[in-house]
């Protein structure tokens, strides 16, 4: 048994994901200390009580700084081979999307990278950044697949979130995404790949998976849905046939034009719709009639230095769930922490410090359907538990741009970073 | 004697401080190496060459990552007391700027708690982010004074740079900056606490320095030029008695408002004019026609989510000398990183990954008038210098938001983050 005692403060959401107003309702315990039992928190209360309740326990003194419940990061494109620096570099010479496509660039450049890895390089440079944003203090990421589009590298980016997810610490929540882009096999022919998505890929995903990861549930489906990637027709029909398949459902909807995702995605009821800056009133209000996760990925605009980010105000006014995530990818946003996008919400979506800590929690722990057991520092809950370097949780954001986290209490074992 | 050898390339700048359309210009060794002797570089060259020529040196292996020069900050606030989490919360409740002050917020908060802190207490706190800045590849940090703006507590935290800078390994550049703002006890009387600062504290400044740092070059004195703070009369009155005494010069212009400052600056030759928001074109010209390098801050709009930063492209195609800083502070940007400024320059100023890295090391260091001895990795300058995490340097930039520092050399002493 362990006993973290000695905080400044235990802050936490008590009953479940939080909806509209009520983000960000935060249980502040002065001096608050949690029991922790194995891999499960027993009791949370003050320091004074536990210490008095649970004498023998082995003490992990927080020394006076504040306690908060381990990220959870429900939307990463964590596995990938390479990295398109030059690209980035281009960009900033002024040269055109035209001319960085022409030279090889953009998220083809990525597959082919990826297509050409092995799983030991792609599990040991995604490794990398698994590590990086558990030190800050993620806890559980998702992981898409999605930059192989071919059975073979999608499996083996699949197999590297397996393998990491065993290595551990960190946990990972896997994802298909082929339907991420259209490959070059299928070039101007999307109805094409859609199909072969719908009456090959899924079902031989779900044949991989039950032969690879027995007793693991099913991995969540996603779909790039965007005007010239997969739109309405195509993403229902993918949606379709992976929910008659049993597959959880995700989606990526809105990030440059509104096309409808994420109502499309309250009706398939998905666990979430990420992006979200175009979308129209009529969908975050269809969203809010759901239980479908708003998640807003603020790295993306920020990453490519764009001024729109997702309507958190309108979200939260709806009724809806709102969640925060990374979106760590090559492209757009190559960031691993759940922190920077906690002080980029508050800046650009004016959200207030505890809602964006609600949302990096317990409302992202929704949005990849483990909130029953993660995202908050809950008698019987799972001991993800982070102990920051500052004493107020509200620095987080205040203070940003480095690592506020000082310790990772990952299924009850320590990891500290000083 | 060390060898830092094996990296995948060693990126510098050299022959001095770039102007205009020069800055970015690198020198990148493929395989490159640095020969070390105490606490100076002794030779550049490839890893092949410098094995051969210096076989018993201590060999330090780059693992095939990039080698560059530490990163110098220019512009920080370093010292204070306490923090303003709780005004940054009520910013984003929606409270306004009136209210927040009559809450006791904003710079007067800071002058309170910073008052009322010992140097004990002033020395932990700032050399907590003083350590955090190294950590993250700042070997050479400006730290200004400004939070006291009575004799006592201004050299109080002159003191606590006096010492920080004594422990090391961090190497800082003190500033006096009782010209940060009006103190209470001049309230209404800018031009009682000019005269005041005139008469009596800048001597007094001179003769406390000489007493507690003897042989060490003044401080720069710095001042807050800008409306309703100091106009440009009193701006010029502090400058001309400033440079009279025999301080050299620094100046904040153009954060809010164009008042003339940079001209003003470069009229004074100060070392740096820093901020440079609202500057205009003739003011920018008047900048590149002298010594005076234009210091970008662009943390503040960030820190502040305001969308106008420096003109840096008017500034390098005016031929002025461009430099980016931290402007580390509790009111409106607390960060550390100079990577982070590198990140920010690129995405909202549209340097190029190169111009940033030069503006945060050669031209940086010009700002602190230490360009002949620090900000490049060329034989007879200080061994500052990074292996990062990464094996190309325009990761630094295309990557954000955690610390891709792996090894900090300081004065050839080395300190690994690993």
């Amino acid at each position: 048994m362990k006993l973290i005692h000695n905080s400044s403060e235990l802050v936490t959401t008590v009953g479940g994901a939080q909806r509209g107003h009520t983000l960000g309702a935060l249980q502040i315990i002065p001096n608050g200390a949690v029991a922790i039992q194995g891999e499960t928190i027993l009791e949370v209360g003050t320091s004074t009580d536990l210490l008095e309740k649970y004498p023998v326990a082995e003490r992990i003194d927080a020394r006076q700084r504040s306690i908060v419940p381990g990220f959870v990061d429900p939307h990463t494109h964590l596995v990938w081979a390479g990295n398109r620096a030059h690209e980035y570099e281009m960009r900033l010479q002024g040269k055109s999307y035209m001319e960085i496509m022409a030279a090889g660039g953009g998220i083809a450049s990525t597959v082919n990278a990826t297509r050409k890895a092995s799983l030991d390089e792609l599990v040991a440079q995604a490794m990398e950044r698994a590590m990086r944003a558990f030190a800050h203090g993620t806890t559980t990421m998702e992981a898409k697949s999605g930059y192989g589009l071919d059975l073979e590298t999608e499996f083996r980016q699949l197999e590297a979130v397996l393998e990491i997810n065993k290595a551990g610490p960190i946990e990972l929540v896997p994802t298909y995404m082929g339907a991420h882009a259209i490959p070059v096999e299928f070039k101007g022919d999307t109805a094409g790949y859609t199909r072969w998505l719908c009456e090959v890929a899924l079902p031989e995903t779900k044949t991989w998976w039950l032969k690879h990861a027995p007793g693991q549930a099913l991995p969540f489906v996603d779909v790039f849905c965007e005007k010239d990637v997969f739109e309405m027709d195509e993403t229902r029909e993918i949606l379709q046939t992976a929910r008659d398949l049993g597959f959880p459902l995700k989606l990526h909807a809105d990030e440059f034009e509104n096309l409808g995702g994420a109502s499309l995605g309250a009706e398939f009821n998905a666990a979430s719709v990420d992006h979200l800056v175009k979308t129209s009133l009529e969908d975050i209000q269809r969203m809010a009639k759901s239980e479908t996760v708003a998640v807003s990925l603020p790295g993306t605009p920020f990453g490519l230095a764009q001024s729109e980010y997702s309507p958190a105000r309108e979200i939260i006014a709806a009724n809806a769930f709102l969640a925060l995530a990374t979106d760590l990818n090559p492209g757009t946003t190559w960031n691993e922490s759940m922190q920077f996008m906690q002080a980029l919400a508050t800046r650009y979506m004016k959200l207030t410090p505890s809602q964006a800590l609600a949302a990096s929690t317990i409302n992202s722990a929704k949005a990849v359907l483990r909130d029953a057991t993660i995202g908050s520092i809950e008698a019987g809950k799972q001991a993800d538990i982070l102990i920051l370097s500052v004493p107020d949780y509200r620095i987080l954001t205040y203070r940003y741009g480095t690592n506020m986290v000082a310790d990772v209490i990952k299924k009850g074992k320590f990891y500290s970073q000083e």
